[in-house]
């Protein structure tokens, strides 16, 4: 679906064909610049973009992303050597926006951008995957969300942050085999393979290490400690099965709550999906779709379709 | 068991006979005061005195406490007029300094007392609650923890923080709480009584503004919110029911474990135990006895030991 870059043949002096997408996460910011034809002019991967642990980090990643993107792009001879990030229009989708206080800290932001058309992670994300049309998404990465965006009407579920909420996510299962660990070291619970995979992720050996490590880390810190879960499952770990089930279940109730809505399709994205697709109900996994285009080219949707209703 | 202030005696010009002891914990620290027999000379309280969020806030907080506990013997006439901090030997004892790295930055404290001897919340708890004797304690408040003290020989069972354990604390109900009222404003999850009393306690109507109140907050911000729970116990709320069991149940299983090292007697301690007891097992809730001296006290048990093993 994606077109490749180098099959560029449109004359990009006309720089209001070009618009730039981001999706600010909360590991790290992504961003894409791509013309009308959703050919895909330059990328960029910087740090964490969520805006609720830190607007000034957010800020600071997403000019940085955006200025690798523009980078990649100028080394094409067929873009303008004069483009600059002010002279782009920039869809931006940040988790954490949907809080009052969030999204009145980032929209007042002096970017050093032409314009900037904000709305929240999820909502990029369902847009990119179905192409900016119709659709619903659940979304286990750092964080869990669900989203369903049919004939004009939304309904989101979870986004709700770590600890709190985002149960199912990478956070998630990594505070839970954290959680899991140190109960198995008190013998508070049984034995538990993730010790292994823990202990070797974080390089402890024992519950005091372990704590040391952990102690006041953010979510995105958690979320890279999933994995070990999902690595005791070669050793049949009935803890990791158990875990691992309460995080699917948690998704497949909300792909069922999200399928009442009847969007044509839904997709199921983030970096645990893959991970979890095989533990959802049956009947959730058939009626999956695969995503077409990643959620900072839905950003890119979105300024669009705002720019165009603008006009 | 505790003398009362005014019957004092003693010459307290041989200020060597008078001990701080310090209590440090996650929401507050305390501080007593107290002669060789026992008798409560002062106390203060001030702020968190947890120094893995921050050992200069804890260092604030035991100065700040020790003051208030020496302003108000100096009321007292039988003290002499001429005791300052830097007379008095002082026992402290702190969440957290099992870890090296915390108890490294605590030891290394250029305190203004006399001396300092540090040691654990939970042992200072131990030694309070049997008079300096042998024993074991439960504790519930900002966090939970278990020792027991048998023949020299001691075991500990959680106290590993929040949010990676803490199961049963102030702090995990608070959690606790939050997530099923986020989970069933979703309608992933039964509706809930805890909803009606956290919107009271939050000043908040929406999900979003739950999250707003409590995104990145620390332990002893959840557990203020602990009572949402207990609170719904009286609507019969089977979702409170249910989270008060799994946090009963773990304590329940801890006091089992510390039980098999048979100490001479057992107690369950801190701001949720009153509230937990009646839902432990049964067989449990009859071992119990009721703590003796305050945590703060045994820190001066602690302090007063240590100084004699020195001479």
């Amino acid at each position: 679906m994606l077109n490749i870059k180098g099959k560029i043949n449109k004359d990009y002096k006309q720089q209001q064909q070009l618009f730039l997408g981001i999706d600010g996460g909360g590991s790290k910011c992504k961003a894409i610049l791509m013309d009308q034809n959703n050919t895909i002019l330059g990328t960029g991967i910087s740090g964490p973009g969520n805006p609720v642990y830190g607007s000034e980090i957010a800020k600071t990643s997403i000019v940085e992303s955006a200025s690798l993107a523009l980078t990649e792009a100028l080394l094409n001879s067929e873009i303008s050597q004069e483009l600059r990030l002010n002279d782009i229009c920039v869809g931006i989708g940040l988790a954490g926006v949907n809080l009052p206080h969030v999204y009145d800290e980032m929209i007042k932001w002096q970017s050093p951008f032409k314009s900037i058309y904000l709305t929240t992670d999820i909502h990029i994300a369902c847009l990119g995957a179905h192409e900016g049309h119709d659709g619903a998404v659940l979304i286990s990465g750092t964080g869990t969300c669900g989203l369903s965006n049919v004939k004009n009407n939304s309904k989101i579920i979870g986004g709700h942050g770590f600890p709190q909420g985002d149960k199912g996510s990478g956070a998630w299962y990594g505070l839970n085999a954290v959680q899991a660990v140190l109960l198995s070291f008190d013998e508070m619970a049984p034995p538990t393979t993730i010790s292994k995979y823990m202990c070797q992720v974080l390089k402890a050996s024992t519950a005091e290490e372990i704590i040391s490590k952990v102690a006041g880390k953010p979510a995105s810190f958690f979320a890279h400690l999933a994995n070990t879960v999902f690595s005791a499952l070669e050793d049949k770990d009935e803890v990791a099965v158990s875990i691992i089930d309460e995080g699917a279940s948690y998704i497949s109730e909300m792909a069922r709550l999200l399928l009442k809505t009847t969007p044509p399709r839904i997709s199921f994205i983030g970096g645990l999906a893959e991970w979890i697709i095989p533990y959802l109900d049956q009947d959730i996994q058939k009626q999956l779709s695969p995503s077409l285009f990643p959620p900072e080219a839905g950003a890119v949707f979105y300024a669009r379709h705002q720019t165009a209703s603008l006009k």
